[in-house]
Protein backbone atom coordinates (compact mmCIF):
# COMPACT_ATOMS: atom_id res chain seq x y z
CA UNK A 1 0.00 0.00 0.00
CA UNK A 2 1.63 3.04 -1.27
CA UNK A 3 0.55 5.32 1.48
CA UNK A 4 2.50 3.85 4.84
CA UNK A 5 5.88 2.91 2.92
CA UNK A 6 8.53 5.37 3.33
CA UNK A 7 8.96 8.14 0.41
CA UNK A 8 11.23 7.57 -2.21
CA UNK A 9 12.98 10.75 -3.41
CA UNK A 10 11.37 10.82 -6.71
CA UNK A 11 7.97 10.48 -4.63
CA UNK A 12 8.52 13.21 -2.31
CA UNK A 13 9.55 15.88 -5.50
CA UNK A 14 6.55 15.60 -7.20
CA UNK A 15 4.82 15.46 -4.14
CA UNK A 16 6.29 18.64 -3.33
CA UNK A 17 5.73 20.17 -7.03
CA UNK A 18 1.63 19.17 -6.51
CA UNK A 19 1.30 20.56 -3.53
CA UNK A 20 3.45 23.70 -4.66
CA UNK A 21 1.13 24.29 -7.74
CA UNK A 22 -2.46 24.07 -5.94
CA UNK A 23 -0.84 26.62 -3.15
CA UNK A 24 -0.45 28.77 -6.16
CA UNK A 25 -3.66 27.88 -7.37
CA UNK A 26 -5.68 28.20 -4.25
CA UNK A 27 -3.87 31.46 -3.14
CA UNK A 28 -4.78 33.10 -6.46
CA UNK A 29 -8.75 32.16 -6.11
CA UNK A 30 -8.70 32.94 -2.60
CA UNK A 31 -6.65 36.48 -2.43
CA UNK A 32 -9.06 37.48 -4.91
CA UNK A 33 -12.20 36.32 -2.81
CA UNK A 34 -10.67 39.36 -0.24
CA UNK A 35 -12.21 42.67 -0.29
CA UNK A 36 -9.22 44.72 -2.84
CA UNK A 37 -6.84 46.51 -0.58
CA UNK A 38 -8.22 50.35 0.77
CA UNK A 39 -11.69 48.91 0.89
CA UNK A 40 -13.33 50.71 3.51
CA UNK A 41 -13.44 50.22 6.68
CA UNK A 42 -9.11 50.31 5.53
CA UNK A 43 -8.03 48.94 8.82
CA UNK A 44 -10.44 46.12 9.08
CA UNK A 45 -10.20 45.02 5.17
CA UNK A 46 -6.22 45.52 5.91
CA UNK A 47 -6.30 42.69 9.11
CA UNK A 48 -8.20 40.30 6.96
CA UNK A 49 -5.96 40.51 4.18
CA UNK A 50 -2.97 40.24 7.25
CA UNK A 51 -5.06 36.92 8.20
CA UNK A 52 -5.66 34.93 5.05
CA UNK A 53 -2.68 35.57 2.91
CA UNK A 54 -0.10 34.79 6.16
CA UNK A 55 0.98 31.86 5.22
CA UNK A 56 -0.23 28.13 6.19
CA UNK A 57 0.24 25.18 3.56
CA UNK A 58 -3.22 25.65 2.77
CA UNK A 59 -3.55 21.86 3.32
CA UNK A 60 -7.85 21.49 3.82
CA UNK A 61 -7.96 23.27 0.37
CA UNK A 62 -5.96 21.31 -1.44
CA UNK A 63 -7.48 18.08 0.16
CA UNK A 64 -10.98 19.67 -1.05
CA UNK A 65 -9.58 19.70 -4.73
CA UNK A 66 -7.69 16.12 -4.47
CA UNK A 67 -10.95 14.80 -3.06
CA UNK A 68 -12.79 16.17 -6.35
CA UNK A 69 -10.22 14.73 -8.69
CA UNK A 70 -10.63 11.52 -6.63
CA UNK A 71 -14.08 11.38 -7.03
CA UNK A 72 -13.56 11.93 -11.12
CA UNK A 73 -14.61 15.67 -11.24
CA UNK A 74 -12.23 18.42 -11.76
CA UNK A 75 -10.02 20.45 -9.35
CA UNK A 76 -11.06 24.07 -10.87
CA UNK A 77 -14.77 23.62 -9.61
CA UNK A 78 -13.89 22.87 -6.47
CA UNK A 79 -12.15 26.10 -6.12
CA UNK A 80 -15.00 27.82 -4.99
CA UNK A 81 -15.60 24.99 -1.40
CA UNK A 82 -11.83 25.04 -0.81
CA UNK A 83 -11.55 28.16 -1.19
CA UNK A 84 -14.59 28.58 1.71
CA UNK A 85 -13.16 26.17 3.73
CA UNK A 86 -9.75 28.14 3.82
CA UNK A 87 -11.45 31.54 5.06
CA UNK A 88 -13.78 29.51 7.24
CA UNK A 89 -10.33 28.01 9.34
CA UNK A 90 -8.65 31.11 8.79
CA UNK A 91 -11.76 32.81 10.85
CA UNK A 92 -11.27 29.77 13.52
CA UNK A 93 -7.49 30.77 13.76
CA UNK A 94 -7.82 34.65 14.35
CA UNK A 95 -10.62 34.04 17.18
CA UNK A 96 -8.66 31.10 18.86
CA UNK A 97 -5.74 33.95 18.79
CA UNK A 98 -7.78 36.29 20.74
CA UNK A 99 -6.50 36.79 24.81
CA UNK A 100 -9.78 35.54 25.82
CA UNK A 101 -8.98 32.12 23.74
CA UNK A 102 -5.54 31.14 23.59
CA UNK A 103 -4.34 34.31 24.06
CA UNK A 104 -1.57 33.55 21.24
CA UNK A 105 0.39 36.40 20.10
CA UNK A 106 2.55 34.63 16.97
CA UNK A 107 1.03 32.74 14.48
CA UNK A 108 3.32 31.12 11.63
CA UNK A 109 6.22 33.70 12.74
CA UNK A 110 3.72 36.74 12.37
CA UNK A 111 2.21 38.61 15.33
CA UNK A 112 -1.35 37.49 15.75
CA UNK A 113 -4.33 39.53 14.48
CA UNK A 114 -5.18 40.81 17.76
CA UNK A 115 -1.73 41.88 18.29
CA UNK A 116 -1.42 43.58 15.42
CA UNK A 117 -4.30 45.65 15.13
CA UNK A 118 -6.47 45.18 18.41
CA UNK A 119 -8.79 42.93 19.87
CA UNK A 120 -11.68 44.20 18.47
CA UNK A 121 -10.71 44.81 14.91
CA UNK A 122 -9.35 40.50 15.84
CA UNK A 123 -13.08 39.65 16.79
CA UNK A 124 -14.39 41.80 13.36
CA UNK A 125 -12.24 40.31 11.16
CA UNK A 126 -12.90 36.59 12.16
CA UNK A 127 -16.70 37.35 11.79
CA UNK A 128 -16.04 38.77 8.40
CA UNK A 129 -14.28 36.19 7.45
CA UNK A 130 -17.07 33.85 8.54
CA UNK A 131 -19.61 35.70 6.36
CA UNK A 132 -17.13 35.90 2.83
CA UNK A 133 -16.60 32.10 3.88
CA UNK A 134 -20.07 31.36 3.00
CA UNK A 135 -20.17 34.18 0.07
CA UNK A 136 -17.03 32.65 -1.83
CA UNK A 137 -19.00 28.82 -1.37
CA UNK A 138 -22.67 30.37 -2.76
CA UNK A 139 -20.02 31.17 -6.16
CA UNK A 140 -19.59 27.27 -6.48
CA UNK A 141 -21.24 26.27 -10.08
CA UNK A 142 -24.78 24.99 -9.62
CA UNK A 143 -23.66 21.54 -11.19
CA UNK A 144 -26.67 19.59 -10.12
CA UNK A 145 -30.19 21.40 -8.43
CA UNK A 146 -29.92 22.20 -4.87
CA UNK A 147 -26.38 22.32 -4.92
CA UNK A 148 -25.86 25.80 -3.04
CA UNK A 149 -28.04 24.63 -0.46
CA UNK A 150 -26.31 20.92 -0.02
CA UNK A 151 -22.97 22.81 0.25
CA UNK A 152 -24.07 25.24 3.00
CA UNK A 153 -26.14 23.24 5.14
CA UNK A 154 -22.04 20.06 5.04
CA UNK A 155 -20.14 23.01 5.71
CA UNK A 156 -22.50 24.66 8.65
CA UNK A 157 -23.04 21.31 10.24
CA UNK A 158 -19.09 20.87 9.96
CA UNK A 159 -18.55 24.37 11.40
CA UNK A 160 -21.30 25.22 14.06
CA UNK A 161 -21.56 24.47 17.52
CA UNK A 162 -21.93 20.70 17.13
CA UNK A 163 -18.71 21.04 15.12
CA UNK A 164 -15.83 23.19 15.10
CA UNK A 165 -16.80 25.36 17.59
CA UNK A 166 -17.69 22.64 20.02
CA UNK A 167 -14.33 21.40 19.27
CA UNK A 168 -12.62 24.64 20.22
CA UNK A 169 -15.52 25.27 23.48
CA UNK A 170 -14.61 22.01 24.76
CA UNK A 171 -10.97 22.24 24.43
CA UNK A 172 -10.61 25.56 26.43
CA UNK A 173 -12.99 24.01 28.68
CA UNK A 174 -11.20 20.73 29.27
CA UNK A 175 -7.20 22.01 29.12
CA UNK A 176 -6.99 21.89 33.13
CA UNK A 177 -8.35 17.97 33.28
CA UNK A 178 -7.75 16.17 29.98
CA UNK A 179 -9.64 12.80 29.62
CA UNK A 180 -9.40 10.26 26.52
CA UNK A 181 -13.31 10.96 25.91
CA UNK A 182 -12.33 14.79 25.99
CA UNK A 183 -9.40 14.48 23.18
CA UNK A 184 -11.52 12.17 21.36
CA UNK A 185 -14.51 14.87 21.04
CA UNK A 186 -11.98 17.78 20.79
CA UNK A 187 -10.09 16.06 17.98
CA UNK A 188 -13.38 14.55 16.17
CA UNK A 189 -14.98 18.30 16.44
CA UNK A 190 -11.91 20.98 16.54
CA UNK A 191 -10.12 19.49 13.76
CA UNK A 192 -11.19 15.98 11.92
CA UNK A 193 -14.76 17.88 11.17
CA UNK A 194 -13.14 20.51 8.92
CA UNK A 195 -10.86 18.06 6.91
CA UNK A 196 -13.74 15.35 6.59
CA UNK A 197 -16.16 18.52 5.30
CA UNK A 198 -13.10 19.80 3.09
CA UNK A 199 -12.99 16.65 1.26
CA UNK A 200 -16.98 16.14 1.08
CA UNK A 201 -17.56 19.44 -1.01
CA UNK A 202 -14.74 18.26 -2.97
CA UNK A 203 -16.59 14.94 -3.91
CA UNK A 204 -20.04 16.89 -4.01
CA UNK A 205 -18.97 19.26 -6.33
CA UNK A 206 -17.88 16.26 -8.61
CA UNK A 207 -21.51 14.53 -7.49
CA UNK A 208 -19.55 11.62 -6.46
CA UNK A 209 -22.33 8.98 -5.47
CA UNK A 210 -23.00 8.31 -2.02
CA UNK A 211 -20.89 5.28 -2.21
CA UNK A 212 -17.64 7.18 -2.98
CA UNK A 213 -18.81 10.25 -0.56
CA UNK A 214 -18.92 7.99 2.27
CA UNK A 215 -14.99 6.44 1.18
CA UNK A 216 -13.85 9.95 1.01
CA UNK A 217 -15.27 11.13 4.29
CA UNK A 218 -13.89 7.73 6.30
CA UNK A 219 -10.23 8.64 4.44
CA UNK A 220 -10.35 12.32 5.73
CA UNK A 221 -12.04 11.94 9.39
CA UNK A 222 -8.71 9.71 10.10
CA UNK A 223 -6.56 11.80 8.18
CA UNK A 224 -7.91 14.94 10.50
CA UNK A 225 -7.49 12.57 13.67
CA UNK A 226 -3.99 11.30 13.02
CA UNK A 227 -2.97 15.38 11.67
CA UNK A 228 -4.14 16.16 15.19
CA UNK A 229 -2.15 13.24 17.37
CA UNK A 230 1.08 14.67 14.88
CA UNK A 231 0.22 17.87 15.91
CA UNK A 232 0.55 17.18 19.52
CA UNK A 233 3.52 15.44 18.99
CA UNK A 234 5.66 18.35 17.41
CA UNK A 235 4.20 20.94 19.99
CA UNK A 236 5.44 19.09 22.34
CA UNK A 237 8.59 18.96 21.00
CA UNK A 238 8.85 22.56 20.54
CA UNK A 239 9.06 25.60 23.05
CA UNK A 240 5.73 26.76 23.21
CA UNK A 241 5.22 30.81 21.80
CA UNK A 242 3.29 31.80 24.96
CA UNK A 243 -0.57 31.08 25.72
CA UNK A 244 -2.67 29.27 27.64
CA UNK A 245 -2.34 25.35 27.71
CA UNK A 246 -3.89 23.54 25.19
CA UNK A 247 -5.36 19.96 25.18
CA UNK A 248 -2.83 17.40 24.02
CA UNK A 249 -3.27 13.67 23.68
CA UNK A 250 -0.08 13.39 25.39
CA UNK A 251 -1.79 14.61 28.33
CA UNK A 252 -3.57 10.99 28.19
CA UNK A 253 -0.87 8.29 26.47
CA UNK A 254 2.55 8.25 25.66
CA UNK A 255 4.32 9.20 22.72
CA UNK A 256 5.13 5.81 21.10
CA UNK A 257 1.16 5.03 22.01
CA UNK A 258 0.57 8.44 20.36
CA UNK A 259 2.76 7.46 17.34
CA UNK A 260 1.11 4.03 16.31
CA UNK A 261 -2.02 5.18 16.73
CA UNK A 262 -1.39 8.14 13.78
CA UNK A 263 0.20 5.40 12.13
CA UNK A 264 -2.50 3.25 12.36
CA UNK A 265 -5.52 6.11 11.51
CA UNK A 266 -3.11 7.04 8.36
CA UNK A 267 -3.04 3.25 7.44
CA UNK A 268 -7.01 3.27 7.53
CA UNK A 269 -7.38 6.09 6.27
CA UNK A 270 -5.41 5.45 2.87
CA UNK A 271 -7.71 2.33 2.73
CA UNK A 272 -10.69 3.58 2.18
CA UNK A 273 -9.52 5.32 -0.98
CA UNK A 274 -9.68 2.21 -3.01
CA UNK A 275 -12.02 1.85 -5.83
CA UNK A 276 -12.91 5.58 -6.36
CA UNK A 277 -13.38 6.22 -9.75
CA UNK A 278 -9.88 9.18 -9.92
CA UNK A 279 -7.32 9.53 -9.08
CA UNK A 280 -6.19 9.02 -5.40
CA UNK A 281 -2.50 8.97 -5.16
CA UNK A 282 -2.44 12.79 -4.20
CA UNK A 283 -4.83 12.34 -1.13
CA UNK A 284 -2.63 8.81 0.08
CA UNK A 285 0.50 10.80 -0.72
CA UNK A 286 -0.33 13.62 1.62
CA UNK A 287 -1.63 11.51 4.26
CA UNK A 288 1.82 9.22 4.45
CA UNK A 289 3.68 12.74 3.46
CA UNK A 290 1.97 14.11 6.98
CA UNK A 291 2.82 10.79 8.18
CA UNK A 292 6.39 11.09 7.84
CA UNK A 293 6.88 14.31 10.23
CA UNK A 294 7.00 12.62 13.15
CA UNK A 295 8.71 9.07 11.67
CA UNK B 1 -50.49 58.92 3.33
CA UNK B 2 -51.21 56.22 6.07
CA UNK B 3 -48.12 56.01 7.88
CA UNK B 4 -47.37 59.13 8.81
CA UNK B 5 -50.44 60.27 10.09
CA UNK B 6 -51.69 60.24 13.93
CA UNK B 7 -52.33 56.75 15.13
CA UNK B 8 -56.01 55.97 15.63
CA UNK B 9 -56.72 53.76 18.73
CA UNK B 10 -58.42 51.30 16.48
CA UNK B 11 -55.17 51.07 14.14
CA UNK B 12 -52.88 50.75 16.90
CA UNK B 13 -55.04 47.69 17.94
CA UNK B 14 -54.82 45.95 14.80
CA UNK B 15 -51.12 47.15 14.51
CA UNK B 16 -49.99 45.33 18.20
CA UNK B 17 -52.27 42.26 17.06
CA UNK B 18 -50.41 41.62 14.38
CA UNK B 19 -46.80 42.09 15.49
CA UNK B 20 -47.54 39.61 18.38
CA UNK B 21 -48.61 36.79 16.17
CA UNK B 22 -45.79 37.66 13.82
CA UNK B 23 -43.40 37.22 17.02
CA UNK B 24 -45.15 34.14 17.97
CA UNK B 25 -45.09 32.59 14.74
CA UNK B 26 -41.20 33.83 14.38
CA UNK B 27 -40.14 32.51 17.85
CA UNK B 28 -41.57 29.21 17.19
CA UNK B 29 -39.82 28.76 14.02
CA UNK B 30 -36.56 30.58 15.79
CA UNK B 31 -36.63 28.53 18.86
CA UNK B 32 -36.69 25.09 17.17
CA UNK B 33 -33.74 26.42 15.15
CA UNK B 34 -31.61 25.82 18.13
CA UNK B 35 -29.39 22.90 18.94
CA UNK B 36 -32.05 21.33 21.09
CA UNK B 37 -31.59 21.85 25.64
CA UNK B 38 -28.70 19.39 26.67
CA UNK B 39 -26.98 19.22 23.24
CA UNK B 40 -23.30 18.75 23.83
CA UNK B 41 -21.74 21.35 24.43
CA UNK B 42 -24.16 22.42 26.99
CA UNK B 43 -22.76 25.53 27.78
CA UNK B 44 -22.22 26.56 24.45
CA UNK B 45 -25.36 25.63 23.25
CA UNK B 46 -27.31 26.70 26.76
CA UNK B 47 -25.68 30.44 26.33
CA UNK B 48 -26.98 30.14 22.47
CA UNK B 49 -30.33 30.04 23.63
CA UNK B 50 -29.72 32.52 25.97
CA UNK B 51 -28.63 35.00 23.55
CA UNK B 52 -31.85 33.85 20.79
CA UNK B 53 -34.62 33.90 23.36
CA UNK B 54 -34.05 36.56 25.42
CA UNK B 55 -36.20 39.04 24.18
CA UNK B 56 -36.46 41.10 21.94
CA UNK B 57 -39.55 43.01 19.27
CA UNK B 58 -38.18 40.65 15.82
CA UNK B 59 -38.63 43.95 14.02
CA UNK B 60 -35.97 42.59 11.21
CA UNK B 61 -38.00 39.01 10.55
CA UNK B 62 -41.56 40.60 11.09
CA UNK B 63 -40.30 43.00 7.91
CA UNK B 64 -38.71 39.94 6.26
CA UNK B 65 -42.37 38.51 6.65
CA UNK B 66 -44.47 41.44 5.58
CA UNK B 67 -42.07 42.39 2.73
CA UNK B 68 -43.14 38.36 1.32
CA UNK B 69 -46.78 39.28 1.07
CA UNK B 70 -46.36 42.93 0.32
CA UNK B 71 -44.26 41.22 -3.07
CA UNK B 72 -47.63 39.14 -3.37
CA UNK B 73 -45.54 35.88 -1.60
CA UNK B 74 -46.62 33.97 1.50
CA UNK B 75 -44.76 34.59 4.89
CA UNK B 76 -44.60 31.29 5.78
CA UNK B 77 -42.33 30.74 2.24
CA UNK B 78 -40.11 33.76 4.35
CA UNK B 79 -39.73 32.15 7.55
CA UNK B 80 -36.56 30.55 7.07
CA UNK B 81 -34.36 34.14 5.69
CA UNK B 82 -36.16 35.64 8.14
CA UNK B 83 -35.04 33.62 10.96
CA UNK B 84 -31.87 33.56 9.35
CA UNK B 85 -31.58 37.70 9.83
CA UNK B 86 -33.10 37.90 13.00
CA UNK B 87 -29.76 34.96 14.36
CA UNK B 88 -27.68 37.45 12.17
CA UNK B 89 -28.89 40.26 14.39
CA UNK B 90 -28.37 38.16 17.41
CA UNK B 91 -24.78 37.06 16.82
CA UNK B 92 -23.67 40.99 15.93
CA UNK B 93 -25.48 41.93 19.39
CA UNK B 94 -23.68 39.26 21.36
CA UNK B 95 -19.86 40.21 19.92
CA UNK B 96 -20.43 44.24 19.66
CA UNK B 97 -21.62 43.81 23.83
CA UNK B 98 -18.28 42.42 24.37
CA UNK B 99 -15.79 44.23 26.68
CA UNK B 100 -13.38 45.34 23.63
CA UNK B 101 -15.90 46.60 21.73
CA UNK B 102 -18.80 47.86 23.61
CA UNK B 103 -18.76 46.28 26.80
CA UNK B 104 -22.04 46.14 27.26
CA UNK B 105 -23.46 44.54 30.97
CA UNK B 106 -27.41 44.48 30.47
CA UNK B 107 -29.29 43.74 27.16
CA UNK B 108 -32.81 43.94 27.29
CA UNK B 109 -32.65 43.97 31.69
CA UNK B 110 -30.87 40.63 31.10
CA UNK B 111 -27.02 39.81 31.86
CA UNK B 112 -25.44 39.87 28.21
CA UNK B 113 -23.81 36.46 27.03
CA UNK B 114 -20.04 37.50 27.96
CA UNK B 115 -20.98 38.46 31.80
CA UNK B 116 -23.22 35.19 32.26
CA UNK B 117 -21.19 32.43 30.79
CA UNK B 118 -17.62 34.19 29.97
CA UNK B 119 -15.68 35.90 27.29
CA UNK B 120 -15.09 33.17 25.53
CA UNK B 121 -18.08 31.31 25.46
CA UNK B 122 -19.56 35.12 24.21
CA UNK B 123 -16.57 34.84 21.23
CA UNK B 124 -18.07 30.83 20.65
CA UNK B 125 -21.85 31.85 20.63
CA UNK B 126 -21.57 34.72 18.29
CA UNK B 127 -19.92 32.66 15.61
CA UNK B 128 -22.10 29.80 16.01
CA UNK B 129 -25.04 32.02 15.48
CA UNK B 130 -23.77 33.55 12.57
CA UNK B 131 -23.19 30.01 11.10
CA UNK B 132 -26.47 28.64 12.28
CA UNK B 133 -28.08 31.86 10.70
CA UNK B 134 -26.57 29.93 6.63
CA UNK B 135 -27.60 27.09 7.93
CA UNK B 136 -31.62 28.44 8.34
CA UNK B 137 -30.98 30.18 5.37
CA UNK B 138 -30.18 27.06 3.42
CA UNK B 139 -33.39 25.30 4.44
CA UNK B 140 -35.64 27.97 2.11
CA UNK B 141 -37.93 25.79 -0.31
CA UNK B 142 -35.79 26.76 -4.13
CA UNK B 143 -38.91 28.40 -5.29
CA UNK B 144 -36.77 29.38 -8.38
CA UNK B 145 -33.11 27.56 -9.94
CA UNK B 146 -30.05 29.33 -8.04
CA UNK B 147 -32.50 30.98 -5.27
CA UNK B 148 -30.13 29.64 -2.49
CA UNK B 149 -27.10 31.20 -4.01
CA UNK B 150 -28.75 34.42 -4.48
CA UNK B 151 -30.34 34.34 -0.72
CA UNK B 152 -26.38 33.33 0.75
CA UNK B 153 -25.45 36.37 -1.75
CA UNK B 154 -27.23 38.75 -0.81
CA UNK B 155 -27.46 38.09 2.84
CA UNK B 156 -23.22 38.17 3.09
CA UNK B 157 -23.14 41.52 0.59
CA UNK B 158 -25.13 43.21 4.01
CA UNK B 159 -23.65 40.99 6.78
CA UNK B 160 -19.74 41.25 5.65
CA UNK B 161 -16.83 43.38 5.58
CA UNK B 162 -18.25 46.28 3.92
CA UNK B 163 -21.86 45.61 5.49
CA UNK B 164 -22.60 45.49 9.03
CA UNK B 165 -19.66 44.20 10.27
CA UNK B 166 -17.92 47.44 8.56
CA UNK B 167 -20.69 49.40 10.06
CA UNK B 168 -19.44 48.18 13.56
CA UNK B 169 -15.67 48.90 12.87
CA UNK B 170 -16.16 52.49 11.93
CA UNK B 171 -18.82 52.78 14.92
CA UNK B 172 -15.71 51.66 17.59
CA UNK B 173 -13.53 53.97 15.11
CA UNK B 174 -15.20 57.02 15.09
CA UNK B 175 -17.09 57.53 18.19
CA UNK B 176 -14.25 59.72 20.11
CA UNK B 177 -14.36 62.34 16.99
CA UNK B 178 -18.03 62.23 15.57
CA UNK B 179 -18.75 63.41 11.71
CA UNK B 180 -21.65 63.67 9.90
CA UNK B 181 -19.66 61.53 7.44
CA UNK B 182 -18.74 58.90 10.09
CA UNK B 183 -23.17 59.41 10.75
CA UNK B 184 -23.72 58.57 7.55
CA UNK B 185 -21.45 55.61 6.90
CA UNK B 186 -22.16 53.89 9.91
CA UNK B 187 -26.32 54.37 10.02
CA UNK B 188 -26.44 53.06 6.70
CA UNK B 189 -23.97 49.70 6.99
CA UNK B 190 -24.50 49.40 10.74
CA UNK B 191 -27.99 49.16 10.84
CA UNK B 192 -29.61 50.23 7.58
CA UNK B 193 -27.93 47.53 5.33
CA UNK B 194 -29.73 44.52 8.01
CA UNK B 195 -33.33 46.10 7.57
CA UNK B 196 -32.75 46.26 3.77
CA UNK B 197 -31.82 42.69 3.35
CA UNK B 198 -34.02 41.51 5.35
CA UNK B 199 -37.20 42.94 3.11
CA UNK B 200 -34.98 41.93 0.17
CA UNK B 201 -34.95 38.37 1.18
CA UNK B 202 -38.78 38.28 1.86
CA UNK B 203 -39.66 39.76 -1.32
CA UNK B 204 -36.65 37.03 -3.18
CA UNK B 205 -38.71 34.02 -1.77
CA UNK B 206 -41.77 35.77 -2.99
CA UNK B 207 -39.77 36.01 -6.42
CA UNK B 208 -40.87 39.55 -6.91
CA UNK B 209 -39.92 41.52 -9.99
CA UNK B 210 -36.95 43.56 -10.04
CA UNK B 211 -39.04 46.62 -9.76
CA UNK B 212 -40.65 46.11 -6.51
CA UNK B 213 -37.65 44.67 -5.00
CA UNK B 214 -36.23 48.23 -5.84
CA UNK B 215 -39.45 49.50 -3.94
CA UNK B 216 -39.16 47.71 -1.07
CA UNK B 217 -35.02 48.13 -0.92
CA UNK B 218 -35.81 51.86 -0.55
CA UNK B 219 -38.41 51.72 1.91
CA UNK B 220 -36.57 49.27 4.02
CA UNK B 221 -33.22 51.65 3.70
CA UNK B 222 -35.06 54.48 4.93
CA UNK B 223 -37.17 52.86 7.67
CA UNK B 224 -33.61 51.57 8.80
CA UNK B 225 -31.76 55.10 8.95
CA UNK B 226 -35.02 56.29 10.40
CA UNK B 227 -34.59 53.55 13.10
CA UNK B 228 -31.47 54.26 14.18
CA UNK B 229 -31.74 58.36 14.36
CA UNK B 230 -34.92 57.15 16.80
CA UNK B 231 -32.73 55.20 18.73
CA UNK B 232 -30.04 57.69 19.37
CA UNK B 233 -33.15 60.37 20.28
CA UNK B 234 -34.21 57.56 22.41
CA UNK B 235 -30.88 56.89 24.26
CA UNK B 236 -30.20 60.01 25.47
CA UNK B 237 -33.48 60.65 26.76
CA UNK B 238 -32.83 57.18 29.16
CA UNK B 239 -29.90 56.87 31.63
CA UNK B 240 -27.23 54.73 29.79
CA UNK B 241 -26.52 51.14 31.00
CA UNK B 242 -22.73 51.90 31.36
CA UNK B 243 -20.65 50.45 28.13
CA UNK B 244 -17.87 52.80 26.12
CA UNK B 245 -19.20 55.63 24.51
CA UNK B 246 -21.02 55.15 21.38
CA UNK B 247 -21.92 57.37 18.07
CA UNK B 248 -24.72 59.04 17.80
CA UNK B 249 -26.47 61.61 15.19
CA UNK B 250 -27.01 63.87 18.33
CA UNK B 251 -23.00 64.15 18.54
CA UNK B 252 -23.62 66.24 15.16
CA UNK B 253 -26.63 67.90 15.02
CA UNK B 254 -29.96 68.96 17.55
CA UNK B 255 -32.83 66.75 18.81
CA UNK B 256 -35.00 68.97 16.60
CA UNK B 257 -33.05 68.27 13.67
CA UNK B 258 -32.63 64.58 14.19
CA UNK B 259 -36.78 64.13 14.92
CA UNK B 260 -37.38 66.24 11.88
CA UNK B 261 -34.57 63.96 9.83
CA UNK B 262 -36.28 60.73 11.25
CA UNK B 263 -39.89 62.16 9.84
CA UNK B 264 -38.52 62.45 6.64
CA UNK B 265 -37.07 59.38 6.08
CA UNK B 266 -39.87 57.70 7.23
CA UNK B 267 -42.29 59.49 4.97
CA UNK B 268 -39.92 58.90 2.26
CA UNK B 269 -39.42 55.18 2.55
CA UNK B 270 -43.60 54.97 2.81
CA UNK B 271 -43.85 57.11 -0.37
CA UNK B 272 -41.49 53.87 -2.03
CA UNK B 273 -44.27 51.49 -0.98
CA UNK B 274 -46.83 52.45 -3.77
CA UNK B 275 -47.49 49.91 -6.60
CA UNK B 276 -46.59 46.79 -4.85
CA UNK B 277 -49.27 43.74 -6.11
CA UNK B 278 -49.40 42.97 -2.12
CA UNK B 279 -50.83 44.03 1.03
CA UNK B 280 -48.26 47.43 2.29
CA UNK B 281 -50.42 48.24 5.42
CA UNK B 282 -48.33 46.30 7.83
CA UNK B 283 -45.00 48.06 6.50
CA UNK B 284 -46.37 51.42 6.39
CA UNK B 285 -47.81 51.09 10.02
CA UNK B 286 -44.65 49.69 11.87
CA UNK B 287 -42.98 52.85 10.39
CA UNK B 288 -45.35 55.20 11.65
CA UNK B 289 -45.42 53.33 14.76
CA UNK B 290 -41.60 53.81 15.24
CA UNK B 291 -42.04 57.07 14.56
CA UNK B 292 -44.09 57.83 16.77
CA UNK B 293 -42.03 56.79 19.69
CA UNK B 294 -40.21 59.69 19.29
CA UNK B 295 -43.34 62.54 18.43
Amino acid sequence: MICVQKKKDSMETSLDIYLTERKALIETHLFACLPPQGTRPANLTEAMRHAVMCGGKRLRPILCLAAAEAAGGSAETALPPACAVELLHTYTLVHDDLPCMDNDVLRRGQPTVHVKYGEAVAVLVGDALQTLAFGVLAQTPETAPGMTARLVTELVSAAGATGVIGGQMEDIATASAPTRAAIDYVFQHKTADLFRVAVRLGAIVAQAPDRDLEKLSVFANGLGLAFQVMDDILDAADSKSGGKPELSCLDVMTETEARAWATQLTRDACGALSGLPGDTAPLSSIATDLLSRVS
